[in-house]
């Protein structure tokens, strides 16, 4: 079979976009792991293929297929290359405005374009947090209650092979922990690439990542941040659950800056620095978070999809 | 710059090919690292630009790039890519011969095709081995002489943390280093990813591999081969100077094919089988040695080069 397919990345979170409005792509397990693999196939954190909505005033279903063949639910990069896919190929007029429909409900999403009518930012409406410890979920007790009312887990200490890490807890329809790391020079050496030089640029995630996401007080594993409040941005990397460090984590920035504001270290409007770029995060009046960044082309092509891909 | 392109692999190590016999594409070193990023460009570990051949008798010139913006040598499983470039995209006529021209000199290549015309596999003369020491280079003195009166390194002992390895050193124009590893149980835990299951796919590669590259009894560095000779072929894993771990390396295949000839393990004709797939390697009478294998496209498409990527 032959794919026209668009390649497209948020921060370097990468798809491999293709038009499935008549619904006749069905991709077995093995077709998909072939596309995003890196070497063999065309290479991507996923396979998005474009579906007609189902439901009423959504423009688009958003049908994204993990790179093991799992179904994802919603991606925050994901579904503002989706907005770009949309506008940039005239599926839907470009408004400024258009609702994704996702398997984790719809997405309201603003755009912008540039003077050729492509898009180039969009911002989408990430839900709202979900503090509640039982909801996260998460195991630890409640320490803090929010302004209006809610327990959250905020700044709870956790046991580690390296000492203690203090996380608070959030999720965004996705659970996350985080960790705000205020003195580098207090971990042990191992942690980091470079010992003489220990900063969140040179810690080494995989170990450190791995035992809090499986850690008992998480039931359902977590995304782990480790995080640093700067002046003008929060610096942030990310563990993704069962996948390892990413480049760029849309619910984990948004975790994150809500993580921040809960817990006094900044405001509740700030750009999250990721190792793929910026993301722009407001946790608005609505109780809803609203995240705002790139989306972008990288190239697009034709492939023919091998019905018996070798790896 | 609006650029089309083909990507092909050789078992998995993977191109970026561009027609550009009119000479009129320039790029940059950022460029050229931003087409080899597989999040943020387009994938691979080189770009292949194909110009007209300068050499009497040369059907086309294989300008390849590094995704560093070095230039490169040569390439087993680029050149084999680049002869199904030039039959697929019709530059050459499709005789089963061709030769290409490379800043290691013409590597003469026979090809079969299949039913549509299209390349499938390819053999390349890869040269002769180089095995006095001197020019290998390796430090390590000769501990054997070849039946056609050449000394070489063969199975001398260099010690490593974790006990000494024996190495067999063979040039295909570059270094390598080969060893071949008879009892796994020997090595200390440390080097597999599962202790409970000591063998060539659990060993990890990337410190042992740092070690032998960079050892002071190879002053130009070395690629490092650990091999073990079965029944049906000879299995290995390469650790490639200067970048670590890859799916497969021709000149690799090659000198471990000549190495295991040379100390007795194996005849002169094995298939050699990488991670990435299997290759055929003959040395031949004439003292030259002839790898064939796969050259396959995984897509083609076409990317807006930015003047400026942005990393």
């Amino acid at each position: 079979m032959e794919l026209e397919f668009v390649k497209l990345h948020g921060l370097g979170n990468d798809f491999v976009f293709a038009n499935d409005l008549d619904e006749s792509i069905d991709l077995t397990k093995d077709q998909v792991a072939w596309l995003c693999d890196r070497h063999f196939g065309i290479g991507g954190d996923g396979v998005i293929l474009v579906r007609p909505a189902k439901a009423e005033g959504c423009d688009a279903y958003m049908h994204y297929i993990n790179s093991d063949g799992t179904l994802a639910q919603m991606c925050g990069n994901g579904v503002r290359c989706f907005a770009k896919y949309l506008v940039d190929e005239g599926i839907v007029e470009a408004t400024g405005h258009l609702v994704a429909e996702t398997l984790a409900g719809p997405r309201s999403i603003d755009y912008a374009v540039d003077e050729s009518g492509k898009l180039v930012e969009a911002t989408v409406m990430m839900g709202e947090p979900i503090l509640t410890p039982a909801s996260v979920p998460t195991n630890l007790s409640a320490t803090a209650t929010t302004g209006f009312g809610v327990d959250f887990v905020k700044d709870c200490a956790v046991d580690s092979p390296w000492g203690p890490f203090v996380f608070t807890c959030v999720s965004m329809g996705n659970p996350h922990a985080v960790t705000f790391i205020e003195d580098f020079s207090t971990l042990p050496d191992e942690l980091f690439s470079d010992p003489a030089d220990k900063r969140l640029e040179t810690l080494v995630l995989d170990k450190i990542g791995a035992f809090f996401e499986s850690h008992a007080a998480f039931p359902q594993k977590t995304n782990v941040e480790f995080a640093v409040v700067g002046p003008d941005a929060i610096a942030m990397r990310v563990f993704e659950r069962g996948c390892g460090e990413t480049l760029a984590c849309g619910t984990g920035a948004c975790a994150t800056s809500v993580a921040a504001c809960l817990t006094g270290r900044a405001g509740c409007e700030n750009d999250v620095a990721l190792r793929g770029g910026v993301l722009h995060i407001r946790w608005d009046d609505d109780a809803k978070v609203y995240m705002t960044g790139t989306a972008t082309e990288a190239f697009r092509g034709i492939v023919a999809l091998p019905d018996q891909p070798r790896r």
